[in-house]
């Protein structure tokens, strides 16, 4: 079964609002098995939603529609499917009946205007509204069918849940969509797609999707099937597959982030962490501390912006900053060495470089050195990935993240 | 001029991500007077995605589509945007080579599978990336204009910002539509809304709008002429009555950020600041050495996340910590004076309270205590914000910032 969704609403093209009822609906219909093949808005235009719809009918068997179902002049989405279905708006009594009884319970005067919610396309079924006044509907056109839900978020996916579901997964039939999503850090996006390359190209069932962004790579995988048992057995050897050959850039699935790991990680081997930032700002204590109960495990930052501060409160000797500089491999080592001792940490991360658009110390922008101090364990590495301030901020966060993590896992330390 | 935009991406289909680049798109293009009445969305496939270009040019003067520019196998605009333009794809040298001295800059080897990146329909041109490694197209069908951009958000902004959109102005001729925003903190929306509302009421060219978010509220003033020139003579007398009526609560205008405002003060009067930080992990920091040129006027932060740090690194009195706790005025006006000593400071601000979700340090979420000292000024105040987590560490560092921004230009302290 395929279906379409269309966002309608000028404030969707405005920019004033994102359309996230399309993401909210296009995951639960993944969720039953549901292929969505395309996503439309438009505007609060009689015309223009009648051709979205007829469009959408066009290539789909289900079509959903969200907003403009409200009690204002605006409000046209009712008008715009009477006119696809050739047919009259009837008010109904029972809906009229319900608006004046609800305006009742308030004690206020009830705007005439919210009749235009008992008015319903002759021939369409009506979903009673649990929250809110706007009641959705339902057209049956040509062996396809439309749905019309209020545009508000609550009042869409109540109906959802209570109705189109239900409806659609009983259409349907029996059939499932089951997802694993790895999150790897430390490898470009091209290296994870060579590796993966023949499953991508075989994968028609699981299909295996790949998704970049901050400085690490998402891998998808998605299953379909009769049923969710059926679905999780065609997954499971695809992703087991899929994890042996990524290995250990994988650092968690689904919706972990990599300070999430790093917190619970430090939480489980009971060690605390100080971090000693330039190029970076506190950056990296910010995302550690974003995730609650970091305090167990984090200790605090020393952000040595400036050069001197490197020396005075973090010890890097003179002679580093002036002769390595301080974006060098000696400084980094010294700044962890220097946080360590300073927060009486059990291991310490330090970050130093040059985030452009200037070079910054004698190093190049793009240049970031990071260093790791624990226990009887000294070790630095360099990235060198030009590209905008925030960016390069961002791929030293995650390097700095990933040695922590990959140093509480036993991994190799990458050079 | 019409535009319509077009998402590109299996995941967005799948309800993975929400379309946020068409709302920010959207956004951009109203603001600069460009209609745009309806987007699209279509998955990681060839022929839909033409099909989906073919349906924009057949209703829009502009067509905007994000995603699929990527390396990997589903990145497939190129090769469907050469099929719309029936023009083969053509490998360009100097994008290549960029490709490769970008990869050597990094010291690895560049899977071969990168080298799509290079590869261009026939006739096309290229936004050249400044983040990211993907090209962006433009390309010109039947007097019609198509731009390929990449879906990475950062990315797509960055040749919006630089290209697309500057092109488009010049395109819709002399500007009918121009803008101001003011941008306000430590005052309430609704206290914005009271002090504008006859304006907003009156106003219908220019109009008037409120944009509330991350601690702030915007007002953009709209106006729209037949000319650039008639359009400011309308925006002139309203902009001045709002920016006297708002007052010293408007820290800037338009794009400007409150740590860009802050280092620009700092940098005129020729002040250095450190920052001391529990509640925000370094946030503060990070906002403010995003801000190029920032290594001029910041030297530092103390982030005392641990409660024994606040004592060691910063010097806050046991006695302190134990009867007044680690979210306290007392606290905070210890933390700033110690950072303002090491790091040698002539300002230092300070942050500490409880985030949540949990209590801290026997205060209730919502909590923060901020402090400033400078020669000859100590000022402290609290907030009480109950919100998320990341709310509540935004709020905290709005009012760190705004409270240096006060000091620098001689406005009275809020308490």
């Amino acid at each position: 079964m395929r279906a379409e969704v269309i966002g309608i609403g000028t404030e969707i093209l405005l920019g004033q609002i994102a359309n996230t009822n399309a993401r909210w609906i296009s995951e639960r219909l993944a969720g039953i098995g549901v292929d969505v093949l395309h996503h439309q808005a438009v505007g609060d235009n009689v015309e223009r939603i009648a051709d979205a719809v007829r469009l959408a009918l066009s290539r789909a068997d289900v079509v959903i529609a969200t907003g403009g179902l409200g009690p204002t002049q605006d409000d046209v989405t009712r008008e715009a499917l009477a006119r696809v279905a050739g047919v009259p708006l009837e008010r109904w009594p029972e809906l009229e009946e319900r608006l004046r009884a609800r305006w009742a319970a308030t004690g206020r005067e009830m705007p005439a205007s919210n009749l235009v919610q008992a008015d319903v396309p002759r021939g369409a079924r009506v979903i009673e509204p649990k929250r809110g006044t706007a009641p959705g509907l339902v057209l049956e056109l040509e062996g396809r069918r439309v749905y019309a839900l209020p545009g508000v978020p609550a009042e869409m996916e109540e109906m959802m849940e209570g109705t189109v579901l239900p409806e659609l997964a009983a259409l349907a039939g029996p059939a499932a969509l089951v997802s694993r999503t790895f999150r790897c850090v430390g490898i470009p996006e091209s290296r994870v797609a060579e590796l993966l390359d023949d499953l991508f190209r075989a994968g028609t069932n699981p299909t295996v999707a790949f998704l970049a962004g901050g400085g690490e790579v998402q891998v998808r995988l998605t299953a379909k099937a009769g049923s969710r048992e059926e679905a999780e057995g065609l997954l499971a050897p695809v992703a087991e597959e899929v994890r042996v050959r990524l290995g250990d850039v994988v650092y968690g699935e689904g919706e972990t982030s990599l300070e999430e790991v790093v917190v619970r990680l430090l939480t489980e081997a009971r060690r605390t962490l100080a971090t000693a930032e330039s190029v970076t700002g506190g950056g990296l204590g910010a995302r550690i501390t974003s995730v609650p109960g970091a305090s167990a495990v984090f200790l605090g930052a020393a952000v040595t912006y400036d050069v001197a501060a490197k020396r005075t409160v973090l010890g890097v000797p003179g002679t580093v900053l002036e002769r390595e500089g301080p974006v060098s491999r000696d400084c980094a080592a010294a700044m962890a060495a220097g946080a360590r001792a300073l927060f009486g940490a059990d291991l310490a991360v330090a970050l130093t470089g040059a985030a452009g658009p200037e070079p910054h110390g004698g190093a190049e922008p793009g240049l970031v050195w990071v260093a790791l101090e624990a226990e009887g364990v000294r070790h630095q590495r360099s990235l060198r990935w030009p590209g905008d301030r925030s960016f390069v901020r961002r791929l030293a966060e995650q390097a700095a993240l990933d040695l922590v993590r990959r140093h509480l896992l036993g991994l190799p330390l990458p050079g």
